[in-house]
């Protein structure tokens, strides 16, 4: 069998100590493609560059491994591979690991996931990983078998057509996770803060804070299998129709 | 009674024909606030600012109006408006009109509707307008009285928690649109194109280009309605779970 081609994002830059082990993995199973934004796309979601030309330069190249950086979106990364950089659709995209959880509805705001949902809308398996720690110097060393072993059975099975797979790994932890569950997105959000300061000429600017709110009470959310310890798996798909309210409203003039 | 706070977002930038019309429709309707992005947004989906700072300037103030131009999204623009610009949380944010369709895929890459789920992951009505029409001088002069109803409707009977609208109007045309449908997102998707040119410096770059390919062949879909000339109504949320697959799959090491 031919070794299947795996393209891999981010959005946490070139740079990100858990691309880098994403990238080690994913050696481990197929030929890879990594398309990295040149720069930092936390909290780009879905956007797609518009206002200006794409550009990738190939920065690394041996046998079963390529590297682009470019000036897009995560989102562009991936058109780019399909339709420009790789020969033929690649057999899966991954993107990753995250420096921070994408559970809940940190999925919109998160151009890892854009990733994984632009792959998804184009009916190629995609997997987003994240970790649920933020810091650039966090440890993935109890991440490798989950990422392999899920990894594994998409390239083996397959997905749904139009689905893909959101997981998130609990921060590291002597003992290590527990397990994997597939759950639900979880009803919790962010309480916005905004922090008022004044530039060197007297005029005010914001940085945006907040803080997490999970009002959300089921048990068989991503949420909830994280704070206990296990590896949540929740597939993602991209409608957003609220199909419950289709024949109960209506509108005339 | 009292008039309903209004805020008003879109992702075209503050110039856009299809912005003055829908503040000129809102204001008979209540107190409005328009916090607009200086520059243009479209494609930027649900893209939020976290690497630079955000800055808010005050343009126009009168009875019953406010008008901010931000440096960010158009979702940052509806959390300044929460949670800094206006006194309390708006009764309803309206986003558009936008010059060109958001039906269909068109809705995760929307700036205009990246303002709308923001609201209602807030719990606030909203209600995103596009016109099937890209060009900067469309003509709106038949939105008016849809706009008009489908938002008395909504301000009088408010929308289920976490649920918003997407309303796409069919271009301009002397006999005007047939009626409202409420519909689904039709599975219809962008094939890209990138066209490759060169700068004076002999370096690479790329445009991204593509076609619209429609391949859903259900009848009740936004697309659908649109090509009969209906104004679409999609009743949208923000669940990303493929919730038929959550007791389907399953994963060990």
């Amino acid at each position: 069998m031919n070794r299947p081609t795996i393209l891999i994002s981010n959005d946490d830059g070139a740079g990100a100590v858990g691309l880098r082990k994403l990238i080690l993995i994913m050696r481990k199973l197929g030929d890879v493609v990594a398309i990295v934004s040149e720069n930092p796309m936390s909290g780009m979601g879905h956007a797609v560059t518009m206002q200006q030309p794409l550009r990738a330069r190939l920065v690394s190249e041996e046998k079963g491994y390529r590297e682009y950086i470019t000036n897009g979106t995560p989102v562009d990364n991936i058109k780019l591979g399909k339709h420009l950089l790789l020969k033929k659709a690649p057999d899966l995209v991954v993107s990753g690991i995250n420096h921070g959880s994408n559970a809940a509805i940190n999925v919109i705001y998160s151009g890892t996931m854009g990733a994984v949902l632009e792959a998804s809308i184009d009916g190629i398996p995609a997997i987003g990983f994240s970790l649920d720690d933020y810091s650039s110097n966090a440890c993935f060393d109890h991440t490798d078998k989950y990422i392999e072993a899920i990894t594994r059975k998409v390239l083996k099975e397959g997905l749904p057509k139009g689905i893909s797979l959101n997981v998130n790994l609990p921060a590291y932890s002597e003992k290590g996770p527990q397990g994997i569950k597939v759950c639900r997105q979880a009803q919790a959000r962010w309480i916005e803060a905004f922090e008022e300061r004044f530039d060197p000429y007297g005029r005010t600017y914001y940085w945006m804070g907040g803080r997490f709110e999970n009002g959300d009470g089921r048990h068989d959310t991503d949420q909830k299998a994280l704070a206990d310890n296990y590896v949540a798996v929740v597939p993602t798909q991209f409608d957003f129709t609220a199909h419950q309210y289709v024949n109960e409203l209506n509108f005339s003039l």
